[in-house]
């Protein structure tokens, strides 16, 4: 007979969350829930492709699915939900989460302009609700290395950042319709990396862009290159290099030069093997995209949103970091179109 | 209103597992079942220290805990074991765990002798259940890739094999009196990988050990560093180098020279970030130990167990290739003590 | 009794060449001269800083030292000169060395505006005597191997470039006052390099700049860091960073993303060792600056213009490519001044 | 008219070295101390094929050949001679240098048994001339840091030591049949390697070869591959990895483990650019062979030899170091063939 009458077994502490959105994103957030959060059970997914939800709930063993985004936001056995919906319904999602108490995680960007990411965010000020944007990458253990070095001063002043950061291959047109365009809906991300690694304010940003993959990305009016130059507040200068193709994989790398010494982080790879034959010297390729560059990440994410919530912590990142990085993505692409340097006001 | 009505949660076809021994690595497979494969549940806990089995229980939501192991055993709703208890123990649970019907996941060594070895692993051979032994290292992604480069054969046939195997710091000399000594306890995992990574039987072993860390370390009747030079049935020629002290960390390596190329795995570390200053460039230390540097390997390997007794497929690493590297051990023992080489039959 | 009736020690065949200049750059060219160029003498020094010109002929065992300049340049048994002295002296000394029929190698740039440029290499084309100018990082093992890359089409049509080029330290004030500023003195060698390596013309270019290392440095009317975008001819988008203190060392890198791939160069060192301890995994830093860095770029490139005299070749550094070079140089310190991006006609 | 007065033309200060030998590596010699070795000057080539010396004395610009090295040995205005003939004329040449007066830099290995050993270096000694032997690896960047690395007590006692050393190809079986096997001919260097590194005597060895190459290296006597192990007189314990074809290039590196830290020599490569494509990522191979991977050692090891001639300093590697090395080689021949560990005295 077995001695154990524990208390575990109930979890009643344990943070329950509701998925909106089961798209590619979206299966991320909640295999990392149920894989790697102990702390937090995901409950219900909700999305209008029902068979999605089913699929991916029978996957994970999840108990509820619903193709009504509602439905999880009115249920009282709900704390938490994570919106990995399509960018157009964040704003509005946002305020009915808000408004129903949950405490939210939303995919990055909030909004693809200032004022609807406002009103959202001062939706969930306003009901006291935790609100955390989806910037993985500072959970990345390489770039928050860096984040380190620079807070504990190993490398002094910041003068000098470069951000790579390049996608493996395009997405589809269909995608690329809808994203906002590179600038909100790639580069966002370096924005955001560019303030978190430097601490510094974007202040100035222009923007040299092109079309060098494929002419089709043109006719849905977006980019799939450029290199875009920051000046930040404390008078560092700064650049990021995109590329919607990489060929050999997912190219996430950084670095900064500091007034006493220099920091850089390189791509993470599945092996570190080399072989060395009469040719060459080899390596496999480095992790291919971001599911599996960000697997950490996106742990160490979704784990810090919860312990804020259980904790009742301030949130890793916050709408006012979103928004910054909202504001500098709008002014790079106007940098691109204008063909000058933008000043942040 | 949800409209799920799935299977999934009933979870009828999850492996369920009992784990022998909170101890240690019992706590790493424990954590590693719950929170990485999804395929299989740890239902009940067995540890005569029924406080550790309780603790452990706690934090992972296990639901039956008991002082005895033939609780476990004798639970009809019990598919599967993981033998995590002392070595002196393992080949009477296995005996008891296959008359009882259980698949097994014992732990390295199954013996410290050869006889008891054998009579444990017919027992499981006679009762028809899986048993699977748990050489960890040949899961993990840097030595995966080399066995793969090897079978094919990116280098040619394999000439020559080094291993470099070495804890960051010696256990205690409490541990030290019962493991079987350096040969059994640590480098039995390095014979396994030397037969892995060839894929070739070791015929002759000699070794050359020294205390050098701790005077402590000869009282217990064992060294702390050694070299084994290996004689392979193919004529290859290895070297295995193991310290119990490396310092800087864990310190686990291998390369081999093929006939047309080479092939190198380096150490794992938290993250690939490079710092330079004005005296030195520098990274942090690599993975500390086991814990840290075989997280997913550990993962891969009871993976692969729960899904070769699901799909009833041979496991990955069988009873003999357990023998042959005990017997190797052995041999290596003997070599030290005796001062010369010696084959194996 | 020996046999030898060689003609070697004649040699009637090696290119006898006269140093203008002995100062950093000088003493560097007549060391490399000396020491790893067996098919050239070097026969005379010129200095009007007669002491420096003794003191290097005395380390060097150069018979002759003048100084005046115009010793070596109507000395018949001087084949060609080095011209090392500061930028102001080189169209003037080019146009004469160019009158008095010797080849000429000058250091960059050739003048710091582009009519006084155009002036010098109209005179050294109408003498018809080689000019090469001293853009010594092609000769670099690693730049010259991204370039060759590029030629063979390893990584396919050239997308995004960057170029990281710091110095240990910043130069001196009196230095900074006459080398025409950043752009001209440092950048040029970068802006060769883009064009190097891409086989592609700068057609655009927008420099952001500040003084983030020494205020001083801001007197005399220069900046102490930049990051400058470059727009090629062939579409692709390039940026160079630049500082004039990495601190760690010489930074000296390049990138390349083409649509097939990437090429990466990085630093050297002056060893491979690595030391870890209990702290940190550490190596010595890189080579300190150019003098150790381009030590074997220095031999690669004055042998290359040995060659070109001797075997009558083209030069492998045209007058054409110091003018583009030139040329881009002047936009980017216009495009720091006015803020905003500059076309090259 | 030149101002020069200066003395340096004249040379009377640099060191007059004779050539004894114009095979494979009097030629790299040669060439080191004509292009390299500022303070010495080659001026006479003695070898029996005196085409070859007339060749190379052509190339460069040595005034005087002949094929007797008694015409040298004879030669007042010779300082020192280079011995770089076949192994087994070395004690005699040693002796006569001697009783001419001349100062000796001989190739190891000074004699293939350690009574001519003896003899030729008790020669050297009684004339009082200097005798440096070519261990030019004690010279190389990487293996000289890892030394200083001891020496400065970086990391703490020295316990493991391996060193891998492999050519990229077997020599011709017409070198094999007189180099005295790959003990005395190869693994010598690796023996001062061990000794040099780690600054303790070798006091036992177990050699564990093959023949795995190709099967003629069998016919002639010799084996192309082995293991061995060393025991220190500190205590440390040792591997040696040979083998005479690694394919790739030249495989020279080592590693030592302390009581506190770690250190790592690896191999060097012609450039340090690393190409992704969509395949691999991949570099070129490493340095092919001694010459191109002992460069620098060989220049260091030659300016060596003539400081201590000039400034009468004891030499860097001296006849009892060649010794050492010697009876370890012999020891472990003896090993090899009989199978067991043998004792130095």
């Amino acid at each position: 007979m077995y001695a154990y009458l524990g208390k575990g077994i109930l979890m009643p502490d344990r943070l329950r969350i509701g998925l909106l959105g089961a798209g590619r994103i979206g299966k991320v957030h909640a295999t990392t829930l149920v894989q790697r959060v102990p702390d937090a059970e995901l409950v219900a997914i909700a999305d209008p492709q029902i068979e999605a939800a089913q699929r991916l709930a029978d996957q994970l063993r999840v108990p509820h699915v619903s193709p009504d985004a509602h439905t999880i936001l009115s249920d009282p056995n709900i704390d938490a939900v994570l919106i990995c919906t399509p960018t157009a319904s964040h704003p509005a999602l946002i305020a009915d989460a808000a408004a129903a108490g949950k405490h939210i995680f939303c995919e990055k960007p909030v909004a693809l302009d200032l004022e609807s990411h406002d009103t959202a965010v001062a939706a969930a000020e306003a009901a006291g609700v935790k609100l955390q944007i989806g910037f993985n990458r500072r959970f990345d253990a390489n770039f928050a290395r860096m984040r380190q070095a620079v807070i504990d001063d190993e490398i002094g002043q910041v003068e000098l950042l470069h951000i790579i950061s390049r996608d493996p291959a395009p997405p589809s047109l269909d995608y690329l319709r809808t994203s906002g365009g590179i600038f909100l809906d790639m580069t966002i991300h370096d924005f955001d990396m560019a303030r978190f690694l430097t601490g510094s304010e974007i202040v100035q940003v222009y923007a040299q862009g092109a079309v060098l993959i494929d002419p089709a990305i043109a006719t849905v009016g977006d980019i799939d290159t450029h290199v875009t130059l920051l000046r930040f507040a404390n008078g560092a200068i700064g650049s990021i290099d995109n590329s919607r193709r990489a060929g050999f994989g997912y190219d996430q790398r950084a670095e900064m030069l500091g007034s006493r010494g220099a920091i850089q982080a390189s791509n993470n790879y599945p092996n570190n093997v080399v072989i060395s034959t009469n040719k060459i010297v080899q390596r496999d390729l480095p992790l291919n995209f971001f599911m599996q560059r960000y697997v950490e990440a996106f742990a160490n994410e979704i784990a810090a949103f919860v312990r804020s919530v259980r904790e009742d912590l301030p949130v890793a990142v916050s709408g006012a970091d979103a928004r910054a990085a909202l504001a500098v993505a709008l002014a790079a692409q106007r940098s691109h179109t204008e063909q000058r340097p933008i000043s942040l006001a």
